[in-house]
């Protein structure tokens, strides 16, 4: 098979950096080309890969590329309302497209309107854009030519509500969802809010009146076909990498015979062939007045990796479900879940270029 | 007025610590014993107090002390159980108690027996305990001779329902709260989930269906006569000191004219006259798709001090209150309430050996 | 004894937030003035010190002040060769200075010029200046109208080094020093290299050929009459607050009969009256193949205290002292050193508003 | 080529734990045996690579698969003193050796008597064991049966000094290195001075006067037959991987005409056919006064990773190089570097199992 060659328009943040990071290893990929506006030294930028032989493109340059034949998919990773300017060309170029922004994550443009408060440029491409969970999404994937990644929380949170919402047994109408993520989440721009000593032992609440919370409600809307009411909570945490987010529904009446384990048997049957998530399955060995970290899952486990582990309870007298989910923000929130929508969208093995174990 | 003479049963944990530490610039205490079993050397086992003439005292010889009439006051640092052994002899010996553990905390001893799965030894006691949360009980504290101090997560999560509470505004029968605090909460005994290199860009989900659950839902019962369902989720984050609450309750139909800015002067009005919360009111500059996060309470700020600070948001389309509200877990969550009611049950001036502000 | 008016000519940066947390409790102290070029508000900058009623001042306002004799003591924590334009003017209106910057910190002028690049404008202030480490010049300090406080490496390291050198034990041609003090030491301006993602989990050289070395040796020969040379080496490491500097000089050919239990001997005998300094005389307890953290001094216990803990040990074989100090760099290494010097220059208790214990 | 069969002695420490992830995704490795003395179910004990099909072996069922021949290569990260027992069975039955741990380090088994206090039972294996720094000892490595690979700091020491002790520089009367490390270098064993609370924000010194100076004046012997005083000050820092290490040199009288440009050039030379040594050429671009980090070295940008970052300065008017080098302490320090050597005694590619760039 041909190796492909791929671009990424926007390669100067951490997502851009992490996609070269890697791609760099990726065995059906020949040249990585990450586009810088400034005249920068990849090398001096990104000390991490410096001396494998990626340099910046200037975003013309690039697109020059993408209209000469010379490049077979390219990654945006650009600023709010970009890609939306940038599609059309490179679509009609015949070069495939992940978006890692938020441009496309609508089907129906006026909610991208409505929260954005800008209008869409192309939203008939809004319609046949796929969303990119691969999980849930494979099958439409694999036709694609434009697919919008979803932002971290909402494939970490829909990862962990997709098989209690398949099964239909939560309530809708009000479901806290916590999420917490990592300082790369708020991007590589100084600003005083970011500074090492400013976030040191802290956490940082933001927004708690979010996007996100559309995004969320859009996407079990179109997973389950149904209204929901999604009542969610962002916030930084003080370390670099990661998203946790934690999914509390409340389960419905006739499903009160549900136990941890029933929920571990259903997660599990639903997951079986999935090599990115696994489900800890661990069981609870001490009583439950005493801690027992091992039966969740922790960020530090999927650092670094395109994994996304997901943990569960159940708070039986209050019929609860506790679900909890991790990934690494910039790898299956970002760079690695592209990385695994382009390998199905190529039909290359679905791993490649994701192999790696949490360090 | 005469200076008290200090007992501390159970020394060596972070709360025992952190007691000697305030009580060294408390102006009305004369002398600081805090027991240990084993033969510890106090300037060794706690270098950041080294020098200041404080050591560490057998736990039957301070019971002597107490029998003497040589101490005025004992805090209860111990493990679950012990208190309650302890207790009636401390009290007929004339020595007023603050117990910064669970058995007291409920009125009911039979609530204490169901969470915490042993016989309570003294339950009348329980009946005649002041819930310690200063700022809501002041007047009850005052008069009493025993004092259950609550835990971190239930003080923090209490002092921000409170005033929300007191309007009934919101809906009790599905409150989601959520807590992250730092790891000082996981005591000092040395665990291997607990060692830096678990912990360092790491978030610990624990106890799920946490018995803090119960307390606070009880707590709230208490404080507002009424039923509550509350959707509790604990977790330790990497850092040592503090703990951050959010609660998201819904409002109430009627209630839904209210606003982020009606939030705050309720807050503002409930909480004027209390030195220790401070109510964030900075008005939202930005839009709000941009983080601002100094509209919200962060730990730093009250990282070492008695102060608690409380943020509000809204999400008007959906009626949810964001409240969230920030503590340090060893002091405004444990040692620093104890001796804020100590001040107040002696007729201190309450602000006495707390006067620290954030580092 | 009447109440002294301050006045802090750069109240932006961290160190100007350090002397108004640390003034707040001071009891010697009526009026805190910070000065903001810009519009800020007090409380919203600093939120850990919100509702204190301090705020900022234009420095123009606070320069009319000074002029109208409404301040006692103006400290200077400005950029470098502000403090030497702003400093005859408010020693004129019979105002005492602490700077905390470079201007003065060389008795020779021309050191100044060769160090910093810039000629300096009152070289005949240089000759008066005393330089502001507490323990070491506490005689001059009382009678001195100008104090030039150290960095906070240089205090460091030389109360480390003052015992071994007043005595005379150790080589002078090459002391390697080494250094290692928290992100604070960066200031509060925001760069890339210092937002929390570049600096979690590592340690950052900084000017390997740093001009400290010639304040630090410029100091030992004031201190002991001698030319040294220097071999230092300053970084980062990743947390906020904190100076741990490492002092490893060899010890003449005529000392080799020293031992560790000797060093310990000297520095506590030599810091005996000094409540800031504690030399840490844990004896050795396990046999030296094992590690033994709390024979040595850690940054933990003296964070945000004024403290200087002081550790040794000492390789027989290789006749080299191995001498740890560390402190606050904002406290002892800055803010806490300048108000010591202060309650010297004024005839206060020399621990006013320092009594801070590590939390 | 067959692939290879590798027993682990050792697996339950976090060197075990890397071997295991790297060896992982190695392409010429077939089975991984760890082993635990204890009934540890490896997928809970390693959550990051839980799922992989790893399991832990006893370690008499590793020895008697060592036996029958179905053992390739045995890694073994035992406590000093066991390697020794073990190595004689292993080599006999023909079965390669990487010992990680000290008990091969010393030629001269006297030496490791001496440090580690105990007798050595097969120092005639000492003599021919070849110490493990692939880029110095490559030659002898391919034709070795029994490698023992160094500790983080010296290996870490060595390829930093190496080009500059080739050249005859420098001064070895007198060479002061300076190490900081993570705390995966204290082990995974839980005890009060490393649990997450004691560590934070914390730098901690130990044994200063530490077993491996002498591990690193004689590997300075072997490689450049003089020998060598060092004045080595180890630490721990607050994160979880890497090892920095400063090496300050004197140059010698007649070499003042250095420079850092040429010490660049130097090393760049020296390195310039290693794939896993990079040298920071980057050019000082501001002033000296300013700070410049990206001309250092930064454990960052070699974490997780096989690679050995170097930086160099040079304060000229004191003749002082300061040569800066960092490696991730758990792979280039131990399992990396091991896997490394296993690469070139069984005729792999060097690179193989060990491609990651710094995340």
């Amino acid at each position: 098979m041909k190796k492909v060659n791929v671009g990424i328009f926007g390669g100067t943040g951490y997502t851009g950096g992490e996609l070269c990071r890697l791609l760099l290893n990726h065995p059906e990929v020949q040249e990585i080309l990450p586009t810088s506006r400034e005249d920068l030294d990849f090398n001096r930028y990104y000390q991490a890969l410096s001396g494998t032989g990626i340099n910046f493109i200037r975003p013309a340059d690039l697109e020059k590329k993408v209209q000469e034949g010379r490049i077979d998919i390219a990654f945006f990773s650009l600023l709010s309302g970009e890609a939306m300017k940038l599609a059309p060309m490179v679509l009609d170029a015949g070069v495939k497209i992940i978006d890692l922004g938020a441009d496309f994550r609508f089907k129906d443009p006026r909610f991208y309107e409505k929260i954005y408060g800008k209008k869409h440029e192309c939203p008939e491409l809004c319609r046949e854009t796929v969303y990119g969970i691969t999980e849930l999404n494979r099958k439409d994937i694999r036709k694609s030519r434009l697919v919008a990644n979803p932002g971290c929380y909402v494939i970490t949170a829909m990862l962990g509500l997709a098989p209690i919402l398949d099964k239909g047994l939560i309530s809708l109408d009000h479901i806290p969802v916590f999420g917490i993520h990592g300082m790369t989440g708020a991007g590589n721009k100084p600003e005083r809010a970011t500074i090492y000593t400013e976030v040191e032992g802290n956490i940082l609440p933001y927004q708690q009146t979010h996007r996100h919370s559309w995004e969320l409600e859009n996407e079990i809307k179109e997973f389950s076909g149904q209204e929901a009411k999604v009542n969610f909570t962002p916030s930084y945490g003080p370390f670099s990498r990661g998203t946790i987010v934690w999914c509390n529904p409340l389960v419905k009446e006739y499903s009160k015979i549900i136990s941890r384990d029933e929920l571990l048997r259903l997660y599990s049957k639903y997951y079986k062939n999935e090599f990115f998530i696994r489900v800890n399955q661990f069981p609870r060995t001490k009583s439950e007045s005493q801690k027992e970290y091992d039966i969740y899952p922790q960020i530090k486990n999927v650092r670094g990796t395109n994994f996304c582990d997901i943990g569960l309870d159940y708070d039986q007298e209050r019929g609860i479900a506790k679900i909890i989910t991790v990934t690494d923000n910039l790898v299956k929130g970002a760079a690695g879940s592209a990385i695994q929508n382009m390998n199905v969208m190529f039909g290359f093995d679905e791993k490649d270029g994701l192999k790696y174990y949490g360090i």
